[in-house]
């Protein structure tokens, strides 16, 4: 018997989930529910059926667990404590700020409704975020570094593509490679922004737009560039679809520490993703994650949990006995 | 109130040990059990005692988890079953293919006697293993790597001592920097033992001892080195004490993986260690989950795990909130 599936949501992130799915032979996409009119919404699954979202409750004994694949700013504050009531429900909320309140919300949906709900499940927040727990567990002396890319950002690319007469834009998010060195030599520096990424654009200007002000505007954007040193390239829309159509990402983690009676001995365990498709892989997390909540409902495990809580085990399609045999 | 550690086995490991304790505001060292006269061993910790392994079980109620430091060969066989009954347990248990036995054999002896037991604990068997397992949980189709080193090679190093004429010696296990770069280039490559690691011994010969003799020796001893390039260097006691008295190690755990509909996009994770002290690190995983199966005795739930068995977050000294707010 197979795990059923729904999607609510179907963009980059619901269409990865699909196709994950179709990898794991003991899940089962039943249905995808959609703001959009279901007949315009044209699925991969042949089996399983596209539903408006506001018929999603007569689902509610057919679906096991319900990926929420909405955004994290408006969509999933509201979505996943609604959801967790009638739904195991898993999300990829990644507002790190204000995920202590997100899961007293969600927390308490799931509690009232016997539901397991999986918050912040992807690769940061989730498989980063594992990998700085255990490298503080492990080694409780030493120092944190996450970098990002080289990889798009979405949030940078829509912030580009609003200036006036950009018609289109990509930007990618890039380590600075000596910095990554230093970490790795143990030399726990202390970074300043600037320090530890820069930024490069690519950009499709508008007929007529002024290629010198578009750029100024780019690099003295506050928050989003003037901290960091931009590259910004004016190239063609045929080359941006040609060279630019991807949404690659990955970065590292990594934890310097110290060990010994003296702290005579130094240690760096670094964690590292380079991704071809970044909401295919954090589908194929989230997909993960929902074999886990099916198993904590069945047995009744009910609540809010993140990746910190879950067992690596309920992870794995295989038994213990299996992944002790071949993975240990 | 701190989590009362006691260490049994004072070589490497049980020192490695007893320094990460120091390390770990919420744990105690109070006693270290030793097969030796304890008025011949003196240890670090100057508030701890010295005991008789002989004694151990008048120290069941004062002692909250014991740290099994003895090898994997014949002492953990025997201990780790027999001392599950009285005292919750850590071990480092590495035969990998013994596994199996060893934990049915604990869990059985921890069921008994109501402790928590973890096995094969550290680095590998361990922090590798769960990287294995979260690799294959989320990339489902894909291929596992696992390299070890730069390090020094124990089980090696012995055998290079045992052959006549050598009068000391230190093995290096290297991983081949272009097999993981064809792993990184997302290849998917199959090798051979020799196309993964070389080998690198570092000799002091007897008085008299026939250097090409004991090189042609090293290199066609079957199983340990006649699979593997190896370069022996012959080197005086001294060198071998200046250069080579270390006990560095680590490694890489690789899963390379395809996504999408048709499995057109590529993705790489990587996970690797660079460690000055193998028995110190190693040490310093088996106190994080000393904290954890605290914990989980405090909450009745005994018998026998393993790493893949503890949410990440028993192992950390933050609650549950801090951990959501500082790391998620």
């Amino acid at each position: 018997m197979s795990i059923k599936i729904g999607i609510l949501g179907y963009g980059n992130l619901g269409r990865g989930v699909e196709c994950a799915i179709r990898q794991n032979e003991d899940m089962e996409l039943v249905a995808v529910f959609t703001r959009r009119d279901p007949a315009a919404v044209s699925i991969l699954t042949e089996t399983a059926k596209v539903c408006k979202v506001d018929d999603v409750l007569d689902w509610k004994d057919k679906i096991d667990v319900m990926i929420l694949c909405g955004g994290s700013a408006t969509d999933l504050p509201k979505q996943t404590p609604e959801y967790a009531k009638y739904f195991n429900v898993i999300d990829s909320f990644d507002t790190h700020a204000k995920i202590p309140e997100h899961f007293a919300a969600v927390d308490a949906a799931a509690v009232e409704g016997d539901h397991v709900a999986v918050i912040s499940v992807g690769w940061d927040p989730g498989m980063f975020s594992l990998n700085r727990l255990y490298g503080n567990a492990i080694l409780t002396e030493g120092s944190d570094y996450t970098f990002w890319g080289k990889g798009v950002s979405q949030g940078h690319s829509d912030a580009v593509r609003r200036i006036e007469g950009v018609k289109d834009a990509k930007q990618y998010t890039i380590p600075v490679e000596s910095a990554l060195e230093a970490v790795r030599a143990g030399e726990n520096p202390e970074f300043t922004t600037r320090q530890k990424h820069t930024r490069e654009c690519f950009i499709v200007l508008e007929e007529g737009a002024d290629a010198a002000k578009v750029e100024q505007e780019i690099k003295t954007m506050p928050n989003y560039f003037a901290d960091y040193d931009t590259t910004v390239h004016f190239i063609s829309e045929e080359e941006l679809q040609r060279d630019h159509s991807g949404i690659p990402h990955g970065g590292f983690v990594l934890r310097s520490g110290v060990t010994g009676w003296n702290k005579e001995n130094k240690h760096l365990i670094e964690y590292s993703l380079k991704l071809d498709s970044n909401p295919e892989f954090t589908s194929s997390v989230l997909i993960a994650y929902a074999r886990a909540a099916y198993r904590m409902a069945s047995e009744k495990q009910f609540g809010c949990k993140t990746v910190f809580d879950i067992p690596p085990a309920y992870l794995s399609r295989m038994s213990g006995e299996e992944i002790r045999a071949s993975l240990l």
